[in-house]
């Protein structure tokens, strides 16, 4: 066992408290792994606020992270203690029904323990004062020690610094990958992307490395059109400003729709627009964005008879052992760059900030240094 | 100009009326042609009840025909007297931007003034007493003598049947193209097919013609469980017979959820059925039905997000001048049959007992001979 700072949610709604922890060793097939760095991503700040009904109180949150194997349990063969690693919420296990399908990046190895918030012996490492703190999305990167299945860690290249590919763990894969692997855009396509914050940025990234021949980026925050543009928007649009839905100014402005558009925000009437402005006859909509509980989106049948498809992505699509380390040799390789994305860094006494920050819509992303 | 006789539809909700019509003669790119014998499609009905706000008045109804070129206006250079022919209802020019796109069946060469009852040029080639009568889907089939666009029409071999073929003029094609061609259902795949009238059985044949590994036949009126399973359906499932959602059976039924699913029906509560009963990960739904005006579907996004697909198809996806001759072609190597959909045929004059068979469940199709 060995202490560990962590930023503890004791439960919805109220500031992260930062609190010395317990970390149990890990078990077999687990790994023990020191975070240098995490992202503080929307998601995280959607199950603090108590809307995610799979939240489990108290929790170490923190998805997007970076860090370096200090331990690894019994059977573990596939990483040694001092790799660098990504942590992954959608594990790969390469064995299941999904892994092997060939059709999805989701894995049912881990699912039904990784959503009450524990491992999959179905208990928890993180204790305080001898209670049980559970795990958050099979990552918890909010502790500077964590421990995570093997089968939930990416190995990368060392020579990657984990305070920047820290957010290749969520955001920045699941935006590029939506645009690359789940709509695979084409060169020359004209694409709408709803929504600039980190997961839209990077979208946009990923449009402007397929090609595409437009990028229209939307927001009603004008703020962040200066960076879309810089990373490849050609139109910024701001919704406020014409008195008819959104999709008939896209509809009008491309002559007919878009090739493809992206749902970066988790607005169900939003996730409507993006549809209704993808061109009939092949445009195709991808969901990224989480809604809240319960809510649900619609649109008459007829925008699918007519040709638009309707579909969704989780982490972009990415198979995050196979594939993630190949995204972290083509950043090093400067296919693409990440500190636009950062913002902010700071250390974890100041992780309420980094919340602040985003719900100001001041931030793309704060980093958590740990060692700051 | 000619007489021809014709049943009229004088207004929403009102029996057809055979009357003599006037029939133009075909203008410049149009072709007039005798219709042997017409299929009554639910389309037919869901116009006559009034419920389509797209319905003109008073019309001539009927698009799943089979006829003969009987006369061609100038410029027509692909179709000759004594061709036979199959009109469409989605035309193929081949030159708009739809259908050089290399991505969709939907044209819109034509689209506006079709949607309005009328030829190209703006006008109708029906008068009843010297006052215009709207054509209807651009084919109008059930006049004997009728115009179409040449792009409206798909020129097959000579041999086949017309009172046969004629169904591939809609709902056959239809339901095997949403098959074969817009989901591409592979040798083993497993799919749900919802509603089992002509769409739905034809959406069978084209399953049985992939290879999938079971067909699961979903209808209330367990009277058509019979045909479904000599076409190919594996297991027939009445969901009044369940008292849980009919999704939450079919996903248990085979272990995670099914390849594919149609919907065959129109109803947009099923559509999420249809969906709902897809495998996470891979999944894809395919709506073929065309539900009431202002009705809209529903889901949770997560649906979505967790990797199910929601589309939809017109006319199977087929491009009718293109693809049509050679489905008319693997119908007579005797590639499927058509014989079990005709549950009825009778003369121009009974027409309104086709609706009334339809209505009461008791027919698949109806054909209309007009030499009866």
């Amino acid at each position: 066992m060995i202490k560990s700072r962590a930023a503890v949610a004791w439960g919805p709604g109220k500031p992260l408290s930062i609190e010395v922890v317990d970390v149990m060793p890990p078990q077999a097939g687990e790994v023990l792994i020191r975070v240098v760095a995490s992202g503080v991503c929307h998601t995280d700040a959607f199950t603090l606020s108590g809307d995610d009904p799979e939240g489990n109180w108290p929790a170490i949150l923190g998805h997007e992270g970076g860090g370096i194997v200090e331990q690894v349990g019994e059977g573990v063969t596939n990483l040694q203690v001092g790799d660098h690693v990504i942590p992954l919420y959608t594990p790969e296990c390469g064995e299941c029904k999904f892994c092997t399908s060939g059709k999805t990046n989701l894995c049912g190895q881990i699912r039904e323990t990784q959503g009450k918030g524990l491992m999959p012996d179905g208990t928890t490492r993180f204790y305080k004062d001898g209670e049980p703190i559970y795990h958050y999305m099979g990552c918890s990167t909010f502790s500077e020690y964590t421990v995570l299945p093997e089968i939930s860690l990416a190995k990368v290249n060392k020579s990657a610094p984990l305070e920047e590919v820290c957010l290749l763990g969520c955001g920045v894969t699941t935006g590029m990958g939506a645009v690359l692997n789940t709509a695979k855009v084409a060169k020359g396509d004209t694409v709408a992307i709803f929504g600039l914050g980190g997961i839209g940025l990077s979208a946009i990234i990923g449009a402007t490395m397929a090609g595409a021949g437009r990028i229209i980026a939307i927001d009603v925050n004008e703020r962040k059109f200066e960076l879309a543009k810089k990373l490849g928007a050609t139109d910024c649009i701001n919704p406020k400003e014409y008195d008819k839905p959104i999709q008939e100014v896209i509809v009008e402005l491309t002559d007919g729709g878009v090739d493809y558009s992206f749902e970066c925000i988790g607005n169900v009437d939003v996730m409507r627009s993006a549809l209704e402005c993808c061109h009939k006859g092949w445009g195709e909509s991808v969901i990224i964005g989480v809604a809240g509980a319960g809510q649900e989106i619609s649109t008459r049948p007829f925008q699918l008879v007519t040709g638009r498809v309707w579909r969704g992505t989780a982490f972009g699509g990415v198979k995050g052992r196979t594939e993630l380390p190949g995204i972290v040799d083509d950043y090093l390789a400067g296919k693409f760059k990440l500190d636009d994305f950062i913002t902010h860094t700071m250390g974890l006494d100041d992780i309420n900030t980094a919340f602040d920050l985003m719900h100001s819509g001041e931030s793309i992303r704060s980093v958590i240094h740990f060692n700051k």
